[in-house]
């Protein structure tokens, strides 16, 4: 089964179980898509699978990646690390609702658009209960404190997963945590079966 | 009394009471000055404080207009909401530790960046404790919720007193906090009074 996944930078693209980053369609063969760039058009041989989705939410405006990513959870919070960090929950089955914060790579290069004073690496040993004593401490701490204390709040006793490029620079916080690389294309997946099925 | 506090990008002048933005120093007059900005050089006219502070701290690099603000408090967490947001901790006189967000501008900016799409509007209405509905309420909230539980998470018990040109927008979350907006002059005022008396 081969399926696209297309971004505003980039197309991600599952054949058959590996996922790659492509430029662009294989129009060749028969493929399922959903895009977030209105630049897309129509292919003869592509089903956008949009319009598919049944998705409960009285979110306005989610983006069709998003919907894909929450759908194959019934109860949880699902978080996408990648240039932004969405964080939406679901519970038995419908969105309650969720938001987006600025990726890792996105504080990074706000950080040194204030100041060249505030360039910084990532801590891979950062300590999350220990107030900072320096400025590498201080940003990495603002940084990784102020996402685990978001994700935290609205997860309750839900479990979290995780997916986006990202994923596991946050999800090290998380001992509970799933990690599932493959999110946007399960729920793909899922309304492939279900129309699969009906045309049955 | 005449007192300079030198940014990156501009120079804050304390002139009896009245706080303005200015382009230069007035160097027909005697000064106090306080600096982040490495080119600014002596004057003749000029005394810069740094080396006058005796502030209890294992931080490594404090900026002095952050030392400043901390100067005059004893006991509290001290938020300077400007184009970045520090947050420090003051603890029997004693500085315990700070860190640093971006300030609500660089969050503004960041979120442009990764997509047109997230560009948006800030909420003077918003709930902190309703999940979002729409990409509006779901930037407001992440920004202004992951400042507001960081500055919770420290405070502790403790008194919160905000500074900065953008303090009221974050401020407005905590109803036991206070707005000084001197506060960074304050604490230079502080130094001097203490030269003064050891000079007597």
């Amino acid at each position: 089964m081969l399926l696209y996944d297309v971004g505003n930078t980039n197309i991600k693209c599952y054949d058959d179980g590996e996922i790659t980053i492509v430029d662009d369609f294989d129009e060749k063969r028969d493929f399922y898509y959903i895009s977030v760039n209105p630049k897309i058009e129509d292919f003869k041989n592509g089903i956008d699978l949009a319009p598919y989705f049944k998705f409960k939410t009285d979110y306005k405006g989610m983006g069709i990646d998003r919907v894909s990513a929450c759908y194959s959870i019934y109860d949880g919070v699902i978080v996408d690390v990648g240039s932004a960090i969405t964080v939406d929950v679901m519970s038995n089955g419908e969105h309650l609702g969720g938001f987006i914060l600025p990726g890792i790579g996105a504080y990074k290069e706000s950080f040194a658009t204030i100041s060249s004073a505030l360039i910084f690496d990532i801590d891979n040993n950062l300590n999350l209960k220990k107030l900072p004593q320096n400025t590498n401490e201080a940003l990495n701490f603002a940084i990784f404190k102020s996402i685990y204390l978001m994700i935290k709040e609205v997860s309750d006793a839900k479990k979290i997963y995780f997916c986006g490029g990202d994923a596991l620079m946050v999800s090290r916080f998380f001992k509970e945590s799933e990690y599932k690389k493959d999110l946007v294309f399960d729920g793909m997946k899922k309304v492939i079966k279900r129309i699969k099925e009906t045309a049955c």
